[in-house]
């Protein structure tokens, strides 16, 4: 029946012609900071130009339903993945989707939510680059890859501050997850454009408070601005660039961003990267680096500034 | 960004080609008998080749929030009218949907469920056809058309009975939808290209328990079995098919089932009607014409045997 497509393709042409947004992806474990990393982003582009999808929202299951189940939230089968596929496709092309949406509080499936896309469509979660088709939908697509204590040390924070858990309980459920973690998460990694990696520097002993350090490997799979210049002299200094070879020997440079990085050195990297963006003259948004309690981090501040720039350069 | 659409095209390239199903269309106010109709053609057909979607669940608003709205449910403001458009596109070029789900039982919008289409996808309820896109996605459309005092016995019957309601908050409703029932679902009936009317014959005293004779009004936008061999002969006989005009002007054949049709005369048109479909040499199903509780009724089997005959035409 190709003439029924034929008639929705006339009955649809007579809409105003709709605008792709730029898609960003975070993909990352449970508690790895995607929703941190999110939030400051959509903060500097504004939320009349941004929206942020979390697309763990597509669970198959609910908690109590998953209990019965012999794997995770983590797995795909716990997931509707061809409804994700086929909502960030519709997005990717400047389509509303019907979201559906999992309470975390509850653990329950709840009433489904309307999304329009606007300028930026930031899409973070467990499984974001998990399918080619999915990635297909992305300009810009980043991994959170912390080191797995500062990642059990985040979630302990956040599972029992904010979602009613015990110490034991978070840890036994992230031992049940580990084998999908390794087998559908971290896999992720190789598909992102730029890997993050918050962790303290080994050997080194930083006042408490200090923020972690960051290491940002940039993939030429995009054209990332140019800091070459700005940065290869001093390995010494707080934030330096290195051309390194990745796990599998692929060429990348690693960004390094040290905690205790000072706020003026900091400041120059941001001024380099914008400036390159050309915009216009002015300074990169001073909301970036925000953390949780009001504390700031550069390593952070540069972290989303990058992506900004890429969000900014693809809509060009 | 068009070469995103070439990478999303590319990926998706590699998955099975998919089957596009049968559209169907039942569109009438609530309580025009929808939910009977559907039923018997689910039934039919078998569950495993067909599924019904109900677009009431496009709901925006819950019972509750609908209390402070200036409009009804009917109003197409008061629906995602944009998403069902979306879903009944992706259903009938053969994609799965998550559909919203409205729980008419407590007024709430609750956790959207997996639509995967089959050969047959039957789409009943208050707007399906409503917009020129969803009217392009279907293969056949009914619009239910009973007379007013016909549906309010029907919708006090139901609603009092099954959705705990009194007879005057239901007359109170009707009265409070009448203006968007004028505005938005009659004007569906000149979209359909059957339009199908279960309503007494004025002046007979029928014996209580005699089903609602049908005039079925056949517009020539679709091809509709020949009938006038078999049955154009007696105007006097309890089934009986005529040349007319509908209320625009437009040329239609009325086909005329009375209540009190015997079994072996609506027999003989389902013959006529099931032997043009060269399907095989066996009867029609048996099951077709089943009212609530167990009655029959021949005008209703008659007008789901019409259906049926169109859409397994159309997988042809």
């Amino acid at each position: 029946m190709p003439y029924k497509l034929m008639r929705m393709q006339r009955a649809d042409a007579n809409q105003a012609p709709v605008k792709r947004p730029v898609m960003l992806a975070i993909a990352g474990d449970s508690a790895a900071g995607k929703t941190t990393l999110t939030k400051g982003l959509v903060e500097a582009l504004g939320p009349e130009r941004s929206t942020s999808v979390c697309v763990d929202d597509y669970h198959r299951y609910d908690r109590q339903e998953r209990k019965g189940l012999p794997f995770t939230a983590l797995h795909p089968d716990c997931n509707y993945v061809g409804i994700m596929e086929q909502h960030l496709q519709l997005l990717a092309t400047g389509q509303p989707i019907l979201k559906p949406v999992y309470d975390h509080d509850t653990g329950r499936l709840t009433r489904p939510e309307l999304v329009e896309p606007r300028d930026f469509v930031i899409v973070e979660g467990l499984l974001p680059l998990h399918t080619k088709l999915t990635r297909a939908c992305f300009d810009v697509t980043v991994y959170l890859n912390p080191p797995e204590e500062v990642r059990r040390e985040w979630k302990i924070k956040r599972d029992t501050q904010k979602r009613g858990y015990t110490v034991d309980q978070v840890l036994a459920e992230m031992d049940r997850r580990e084998p999908e973690s390794e087998a559908f998460i971290r896999p992720q990694r190789r598909s992102a454009d730029i890997v993050v990696r918050f962790a303290p520097i080994a050997g080194r002993e930083d006042p408490p408070g200090t923020p972690l350090s960051a290491e940002l490997l940039l993939r030429p799979t995009i054209r990332h601005p140019d800091l070459n210049g700005v940065l290869s002299k001093g390995d010494q200094r707080a934030i330096h660039l290195k051309l390194a070879r990745d796990e599998d020997g692929r060429p990348v440079d690693a960004l390094h961003v040290h905690g205790y990085a000072p706020r003026e050195e900091s400041h120059v990297v941001e001024k380099a990267i914008w400036s390159q963006l050309g915009v216009d003259a002015g300074d990169p948004p001073d909301t970036l680096g925000k953390l949780d309690v009001g504390e700031r981090s550069e390593p952070l501040a540069i972290t989303q500034l990058l992506l900004l720039y890429h969000l900014l350069e693809a809509t060009r």
